[in-house]
Order: C-alpha cells, then structure tokens, then sequence
C-alpha cells in the first residue's frame, strides 16, 4: 500500500476482468507525488508502458536512494508489454527503467533521439543493451493494438514528447511533462496545432502534467534568463560559478553564449554534466562555440576572470561538485569576488541543504545569486494559464490530472472544470488506482497493490516500511543492547549483562545503576519460572530497561535485550 | 565549538584579560542561526544577558528536542550577572531561560509584562519561581554598571522592547527582533523618536535584527491581513480553522474580529493556544468579544457555519491540533466544505511536514489557503528598507548584525555599509565571538567556547556531536550486531554468532551465509594470536561483516561486534 494515497474515492476492490472494447489504465507511480511516474495502459490483454522514473525519498525515509513505482500488477505479463515510451530524459520518467529491463531486458524502449540517448548512457552503467526505437514529433506508430502519435512539448529539457494514443476503445492523450513556452531557446514549442487537430478528431481521456496547476498565470519564459545571466557575467571580475540541473541542455546554453559574450572559457564540474553535456553536444542540443570548453584540471592555470564553471549540486546534494566547493573539499577553491550562481529550483524539502550551501560560500567571501534575488531560473512546467488554453484547444471528454501531489492534482482537476469538463469526468485518482475508459465514459474501477519499491544499497524491495519505522527510531532514540549469557542447566547468569548503546549516551558507565537490577531480576525470572522461554528473558530484560531509561532519561531508545545459553 | 559558526576572520584566541573603561559584548547563541539568541555584556566583572532563547533543531540532529546556547562562558561567573533582559517573549529569545535558573534561580529576570507574563507560564513547568523586574517602554534602570533605557518596537508579538545600554565605555543599542509597521493593530509603533534621541545622544554600538535583512522593500502591515480574513470568512458555509503560531496575538485577535463579523464562535484548539491566549486576554493585549469563545468539547453542536477554530500546528508539527486533524486523528473532524488558513510562515526545512498537512486536507475535502494563494501571512522582521531608516535615524558607529544565518548577517552588514558606516566598523561575528568597545570602535579581541547545547528526553548537554553522528549513520543504514560467546580456557566458540539487526533487513536469514565465516575467521585469530584481546576478537568480526555487507548489499550499517567470554 502507498503512504502517499491520492485523493478521489478510493475502491480498493481488484478490477474486473478486462472487457474487448475497453482501455485500461494504471498509474503506478507520480499521482500522490511528484516523481516515479509511470502509467501502464490495456487493450485487450495487451500493456503499453509509458514513462518508468524514480521519486526521491524524503526526511521519513531516511537511508534510501530511490523509490521505484510498484512493478507487482505487471511483474507476470511483462511477455504482453508491447513498448514502453519514454516522453523525456528526466530521471522522475526514466529512473526506474534499468529495474523494469532487469526483469526482461527486451520490452521495446520508444522516445526521442535525445531522451533515448540518456537512457542508453544510464543503462550502460547497469550493463544492459536496450532495444529502442527513436521518434520524433509527427511520426506514427503502431504497438500492438496501440497506435501512438508523438507530438511535440517544450519542457526544460529537450526533445520532449506528448503521446496520443488511439485505441479501439478511444483515444488519450498524455501530454507527459511540458509548458508553453512561446518563444523557447530552441523554437520547439509545444505543437497546439496538433492539439486541435487532435481535439477535432476526439480526446476521450487526458492525462496532465499537474507540477504547477496551482500556480496562477504563466511560466517565463526560459530566454529572459540570458539578459540577466550576460547582465551578471559582465559584472564578476573573478570566478563565475554556475549551478543548474545537469539535464538542462538550454540553461547551460545560455551559460556557454553569455561566457562567450563575456570571454570566459566554461568548464563543466560534475560527473553526470560532463556526461549529458558530452551527450547534448554531439547530438546537437547544445551549441558549444569553438574552444570555449576547459577541463577542469586546466582551470587554475587561467585568470579568475577568464572562467566559468557550470557545476551539479543545486539542489545542496552532499557530495555535488558545489557542495564540495562550500566545504572547501574540491579542487576549485572558491574565494572573496567569486560569483555564484545557483540557476536551480528549490525543491521542497531541500531547503536547508541549499541555505547551508549558500552559507559556506557567503562564508568563503563569495557572492551568491540564486533564484530569490535575480531572475535565474524559470520552472519546466504549465503554469494554470498555460493548463487552461490546454483544456480549451483540446476540449477533453474526460481528464486525469497527473504528476502531482494532492494539492497539484486537486488544483489541476479545478482548472478543467473551469473549462467546462463536467465534474464527474474530472479522475482525481491516486496509484494502483484502475481506470477503464468505456463508451467515452472514463470511472474507477478497482485499484491494484502499489507501494513504494525502495532501492537501498543493491537492494531492490528489501526494505520495508517497518525498517524504515525501525530507522527512524535508530536515527531519533539510538539503541541500547543488553547481553547476558546464562548457564544452559544452573540457569545462573555466567556472563553479563554486557551493555552496548550507540546514539544515546557516549558514556556507558551511566548503566552501571541499572545492571545489578537486570541481573536481579533475570535470575528472580529463571528460579520463578519453569520452563522459561529464551523470549521472555528477553522481555524481562526489555521491560526493566524500558522503563528505567524513560524515567530517568524520558527517552525511548530501541531496547535489544539478548540472553544466550552457554 | 558550534557548527554553525558564523563569518569574520574567526579569532580562536582567548580573549585578554578585560580593562576597566571597556565593554566586551559576547553573542553565546543567534549569530550563524536563526535561534538560541543571547549576548552577555560585561563591565568592570559584571555581566548584563540579553535574551537567552533556544533554538529548534534541524534533521542533522535527529532526535534533539532544542538546542541551548552554550553557557560555559559564564557558568563559574553567574554572581556577577546583574540581570537577563528579554526582549520580548518568543521561543527563540526566552526558552532556555529555565535552563539558565536551573543552574541560579535568583538572576533578575526583566522585561515587558507580556514577556514575564509568558516566561512565568513556562518556569512554572519547570517549578522556578523567578525574580522578575516588570519595565516598560521609556524605562531607565541601571543594573550594576549597566543603565538600561527600554524602547517600544513593533513585532509579531506584542510588547517587545528594544535595550538602550549606557556604560562608561560607550553605549549600546540592541533591537531585539523588531519590524516598522507604521500602522500596527495596538498604535504601538517602534519609536524612531528615541531612535533619532538615541542616535543624537550616540550609538557606540547596534546591535540589529537581520532575519530579513535580503528581503527587499517593506514589510506589509500586518492589519492587511484583516480585510483578507474577511473576505475569506464571508465566503465559507462550513467550519474554518485557522492555523498560526501560538504567541502572534495580534493575528488571533484579526481572527476573533473577522469571526464576530460573521457571527461565528472561536474554538482555541491546542494547548499552547489555549494557555498564551489566556494570559493575553486577561493582561488586556487580546480584546476578546463577550461570549465569543468556545470549549472545544461542545464545538461539535453548534452548526458548522457558525465555527472558527483557531489552532497550532501551522509548521506541521506532527503532535500539533492541524496535523491531527489532517491525519483524522482529533477529535476536531475536517470534511467536505470546510476550510484552512494557514496564516502563518513556512520555516525553511518545515516544508515536507507542511505539504504533508495540506494534502491530508485536501484528501478529507477541506480547501486550504495559505500564504502562497492568499496574503495571510506577514512577517514579523524588518525588510531591507526598514533597516536603512534605523541606521539612518541612527547613525551607529559600529554595527553588528545578529539574529540571523551568515546570508542574513552579510546582507544586512551592506546595508549598514550603503548608509555610510565603515566597512572595517561593521562587525560580521559569529557565536562565541568576544568583542571589545573601548574608545569608540569595536573590534573582535578573542573567542570563547560556545557549541550546541543539546536537550534531549531530560538531559542537558549529555549527547554529543558523536552521538548524533551515530543517530544519523543508524537512521540511514541500521545496525548488525554480532554476539559471540567464547569459552575463556580453551578459545573455543561456546556460543554463537548471534547476530541481530535492525533498519537493515527484516529477514535475519540473511545472515546464514556469512555465520560459519565469522566463527572460522574468530577461531583462527584465537589460535594464531596468543594474549589475544577481546577488542582484536571484535575488530576480526567486525572486519569480516563490514566486507561481506559493503560487497553483497553496497550498504554500511553501523556493526556492533560483541565478543564475550564465559
């Protein structure tokens, strides 16, 4: 079951069987919370896949590195899943794809050259060789009884595509993530022309990107962050420090021409922008001038004011190439003059991680700028504005906000009805919820096991919540583990108690008061009982401790009593 | 030494011995954190404290309930403190008071009536009974060698003084946290007529608030807020709850007025709400309409257009009235209709918690407005432009920026730089920084010790930095204990390995394979070592677990070998 339940009247009944004539849709991940999304659609017992990314885990689940949707409702018919396509190369929509291929390594991959060329870069580190097919806008294709029409959307990565998808059942389209922005760096604006013609011939169901559907009017566009970047640039007489996602071919275009403008050689610092640059570059995303690029090695041997490093970690990642400089713990030093720039969102939750960054370079004598004093970043997503010349070009029969939090997917479900969308077509749904779409008639049908798949280490669903619970106790009360041996036939205390805390008292010796009691009252426990389980020994112990460290320390650390027999 | 340390070139150095004819001022909490704010001042051996608040943790300390500042500075030296003024009664600037009379009771305590009103509530708790000096604006007392002059200034709490200090080596002026709302609800402005006195007469040395010190502009009055609520109120035909900190008087009694225009009862609805509302009321601060209140136990008869509930838990605070209440867990039940202000601030590293809340109501049915969809929140901080009128009224010549992280306390050190005072006059400090006033300049002369004080459960200072890097390495990753009993005489495993986990993995089966590893690895290192220790047993284990569990899961739990004799 998922902690992060949508909203909508939750049927937690197994679907029915699938009906011919009927379209089923499952979204496993990315309604309830933005990240891990992936919608898995039916027709006649045939599955197409589209997006499999991660979702970052947060304060409550502390240790883990990713969260993968939920394959368990696919995991036995991955022989009928005729393609899986990817609408762009963000990890929230292509992060978990190495997982689904580990289970069957040649599910078709469809999506843009530039989406597919980060996929294949990231698969390779999992040592597998997908079976793609690249698209672009315009192009049809069919996939089982799925025929896909790929269209265009502007988004704050390149080459991102929406995906009407035709079936016997009706059609739907899902716009993956995008904005519209009017006047993009790259002119690939989000194609309304195709929206209508796609609208005239009939969206019966519309899945939509929900990211900023409580943000009222319209995303700026991404070009008016290059007057204020050139503005900067021409101000620094020393280092200039760029940070922004390593995905964000246009951002760090205009990096690049803004140092060209000002003379200053870039150097990309950080393992995935050095990467995806390299991938951008090649393909054509990313217009590199002639021998602007210098390898960081080279760095220190250039004046200040001849650099600009364009550098991960805007997001306070601890181990980024920023954080790193903050800390004094890189190879570029960041000094008094340098200029920073964090050119990044700030995601919830990320908030002190940022401001501990932006503090340590204060700190080292160098300014920061970053979204909340200059106009450096502009977000990827729809703004309502945007959503509703959506709703009305497309006119949808029924719509399912996704790619959301409750609040966004709830915001989202208001603009359509604004539109006109009769309320009861408006799916406020969560993961693992069914979706048949009938007659032009979209309705929850049943809802499907679908919680959060964690990665932790190699593991892959290893960890559970109740390990997670146990964490946050470890990581909140710390842990006292107490040993006692007892002689297997005298039932006397041979050895013990041995006690072990760590994250609760440096000084151990503050459990001398309390060890003659343990030992008290094990031996009362093995004279008192006959038969006397190993486990309820340890009870006896649990209970004595418990209750001492609550009143003396009001604490509750984990208790880990464990008497053997010698 | 505190993690959080501010700026300035850090003098590590004990400070000199202090001359007559010289102040010395030392912040021991509040410079380099928004939090635990305090400054001790001395004169020829006798010491003035102004503030002595806590300050909240953040999730680098898992498990703190506060953090104090670090009193050792003046621990062996409490005879000579002449008094502790506060400046005004909120948590950051008074909580650790009772930690500083645990250690001596009778320290005159002084400030405004609603200050000592709100630290006798909480002494109380901890059964202290202080000596308390009622002052109020326009108030000259002299403390030792110390002449205390209090003047009004505005805040989101009423009744907050700022501390004019007069001493033979110069005087000081300290803010406290203040604002410049020109037209506050209670007519009570901060007093720029002694401000501009002050000034004529001589700022030898301000210290200033700088929580807001990079916000551009003005700090919106708070009594717009009012008309906002009005509105609000006028629309809702179900129950409203309005969430805000418990202390902000003048935002409640904006709630009492909207809801006796709409002819709606007000429910306080959490303890602290229930118990600061008293005292405001009956000191006269809050003007409580006749017959206006309501007991939370009979809320539920009266009809829901005819509620307002006025709660805490406007951070997410997870025990909180809201949270409970969005978790179905109060016995206040949120439905369909109703709806939620959060008139309140989002407190950087509170988000999560916060979005965690307001999904939970939007999935019962409630709308939520908050400070991002409505202006229902202003903030309690002068802005950048507030502050230019203070040191322009002013005219300090030494400026010490406190009450801030370092961003705060170098945006609002250029402040004072833009209007005229000397770079090398503006003191950019942190905690534990000791600074000398002698002939007009003030200059940091040395440092004292001042860490984070940790409360935890009852103890006080007991856990340390290691302790919390433990918490922190189990919160993550767990721990593997290994037990292993060993005979004495003959080195032969009698027991053993007993291995527990927690936070790693649940199945403990997991371990078989690496068992009779340990137990050989053990009985190797018993025969070929002679006068083997139990520490070099341990490290074996120890070593043996760490490789096995790094190759096969890439994860490092903290491991606990336990090697016993018996």
């Amino acid at each position: 079951m998922s902690d992060a339940a949508g909203v909508g009247p939750a049927l937690r009944t197994l679907p029915p069987p699938l009906e011919p004539g009927t379209l089923r849709v499952v979204p496993l991940g990315g309604l309830g919370e933005i990240g891990r999304n992936m919608a898995v659609f039916e027709v006649r017992g045939k599955l197409l896949i589209v997006d499999c990314g991660v979702l970052f885990p947060e304060e409550t689940q502390p240790g883990v590195d990713l969260i993968l949707p939920d394959f368990s409702y696919i995991e036995d018919r991955l022989d009928d899943v005729v393609g899986l396509v990817l609408t762009h190369g963000h990890e929230d929509h292509i992060g978990a794809v190495p997982y689904l291929l580990r289970l069957k390594a040649d599910i078709p991959v469809i999506g843009s050259q530039l989406t597919l060329a980060l996929i294949e870069a990231k698969l390779q580190e999992h040592r597998i060789r997908p079976y793609t097919l690249t698209v672009s806008e315009g192009q049809i294709e069919q996939f089982g009884p799925f025929e896909c029409e790929f269209v265009a959307v502007n988004h704050s990565i390149p080459d991102a595509l929406a995906v009407f998808i035709r079936t016997e059942a009706g059609n739907v389209l899902h716009t993956g993530d995008f904005k519209m922005d009017q006047l993009p760096l790259d002119g690939r604006i989000t194609d309304l022309r195709a929206f209508a013609r796609l609208g005239e011939e009939g969206v019966d169901l519309l899945l939509v990107d929900s990211t900023n559907a409580d943000v009222p009017g319209f995303t700026t566009a991404e070009r008016e962050i290059g007057p204020v970047l050139e503005g900067l640039f021409g101000q620094v007489r020393k280092r200039i420090i760029v940070a922004s996602f390593s995905s964000h071919v246009h951002r760090v275009q205009q990096v690049l021409d803004a140092a060209r403008a000002h003379d200053r050689f870039v150097c990309f610092a950080g393992r995935s922008m050095v990467r995806n640059m390299a991938i951008a570059a090649k393909l054509g995303y990313l217009r590199v001038p002639d021998g602007i690029l210098v390898d960081i090695k080279n760095v220190d041997d250039l004046p200040d004011d001849r650099v600009v490093l364009m550098s991960t970690g805007s997001q306070g990642e601890p181990m980024a190439a920023l954080s790193r400089m903050a800390n004094g713990d890189h190879r570029i030093t960041v000094g008094k003059g340098d200029t920073v720039i964090l050119a990044s969102s700030l995601i919830p939750g990320n908030e002190n991680a940022v401001y501990r960054v932006i503090n340590g370079l204060l700190k080292l004598g160098a300014d920061v700028i970053h979204k909340g004093n200059a106009k450096v970043h502009v977000s990827g997503h729809a703004a309502a504005g945007e959503l509703l010349y959506c709703y009305n070009i497309l006119r949808p029969k029924n719509v399912m906000p996704v790619h959301g939090e409750t609040r966004h997917l709830i915001a989202n479900g208001k603009l359509a009805q604004q539109t006109g969308v009769p309320a009861a077509n408006v799916l406020l749904t969560d993961d693992g919820s069914v979706i048949d779409l009938v007659d032009g008639k979209a309705r929850v049908v049943g809802a499907v096991e679908c919680g959060f798949v964690y990665v932790d280490g190699s593991s892959v669903g290893e960890i559970t919540d109740a390990d997670l619970k146990d964490r946050r106790i470890l990581g909140e009360e710390g842990f006292i583990s107490i040993i006692t041996v007892v002689n297997r036939t005298t039932g006397k205390i041979v050895s013990g108690p041995d006690i072990h805390a760590r994250g609760f008292a440096e000084d151990e010796s503050v459990f001398d008061e309390i060890k003659p009691k343990i030992n008290q009252a094990l031996e009362e426990a093995v004279m008192n009982t006959r038969d006397h389980s190993t486990y309820q020994l340890q009870q006896v112990v649990r209970r004595i401790v418990g209750t001492w460290v609550n009143r003396r320390y009001r604490r509750r650390p984990m208790i880990i009593p464990v008497v053997l027999e010698a």
